[in-house]
């Protein structure tokens, strides 16, 4: 059956179909919201669309997205630099930063370890972890990753490389459900497992 | 609590968060969604965005959106143009062609109805649906305005106007839920309401 729609409808509703969670009514109605609403409200999100993908890279000490040379915790001085949560994507700061259970920074690894889907230490970055714990101020570092098999063996494979620097190396506690990923983990549940984290 | 995220992506999530249906977990899954993405599919949803509303406006003869003088049903010359569906509002439009039950043309009013509210007859496009009715071709206005309080109102003050210059003027069939929209209702509901539509 051809659209009923007028074709910059029409390629405004596929366009919105193709996000992730956006089914053909949510489309609907976030289109019809649109040509409702002031203009303003449009040229907004069209100018936040372009300006992310024009404006954010990653930040160069911790690999989070940025749009400096560092990202926002990176630069901030007030947080505690000698700690670092390892985490795998640049998601799951966003769910720690929500507990406000932690004042440390950040290093994401862009992954996990995976032989499975052939991802190695080489694709992820592990060794620009290794040169960032050649600074001596560095006290702890927590292994955030996924409590799934790939967090697992990520974390068990970065504890056995940091422990032998001695440095104090702790993974989150358990209390996240297992299989699960660490994004979806309720704030409470997420701020108890960093509260009770435990060294390797 | 200051946000961690850069401030271009924080605006995007704010942006998304506005649109009607999504919370800050979905505006997050999406923003990460569009930043993980290939840069064709931001340029393509923001240019979209801009598109609709740039080249978006009112079809001349029964006010549904439209890009050029008329809507595609109206210029659609295999449509019934002797039979008019009269609905409240555009995506009412979308809701019935979904159905496939209907194949004739569309009057948007841009409203019902509603002494409460303060929308009176001079509100909506009522005077231009009288002045479509002139056309002696016009066999049928079935009143397909919501099932509720204000869509009734609008149909029975529609249908005294009508019903003297003799033309057969129908109603959409009960089998809706009273009391709801006819954005939301199901496909065979619906559609069964049209083919069960009667004489006021």
């Amino acid at each position: 059956m051809a659209s009923s729609h007028p074709q910059a409808i029409q390629r405004l509703l596929d366009e919105f179909e193709r996000l992730p969670g956006i089914g053909p009514k949510s489309a609907q109605r976030i289109v019809y919201w649109l040509l409702n609403s002031d203009v303003d409200n449009s040229r907004r999100l069209a100018e936040a669309i372009s300006e992310v993908k024009a404006s954010v890279r990653f930040c160069n000490r911790c690999y989070n997205y940025a749009t400096d040379e560092l990202c926002p915790i990176c630069a901030d001085p007030s947080r505690d630099h000698s700690t670092i949560a390892v985490v795998s994507e640049p998601r799951d700061i966003a769910a720690i930063e929500k507990t406000a259970a932690f004042h440390g920074v950040y290093h994401v690894l862009g992954g996990s370890l995976s032989p499975m889907d052939g991802i190695s230490a080489e694709q992820l970055t592990v060794a620009q972890l290794m040169s960032r714990l050649a600074d001596t101020s560095i006290s702890e570092i927590i292994l955030a990753t996924n409590p799934n098999v790939e967090g697992e063996t990520t974390a068990v494979y970065l504890a056995r490389m940091i422990k032998p620097l001695g440095i104090k190396t702790t993974r989150l506690a358990s209390g996240l459900p297992v299989g699960g990923d660490l994004e979806f983990a309720d704030e409470v549940t997420l701020g108890r497992a960093i509260e009770d984290r435990h060294e390797l």
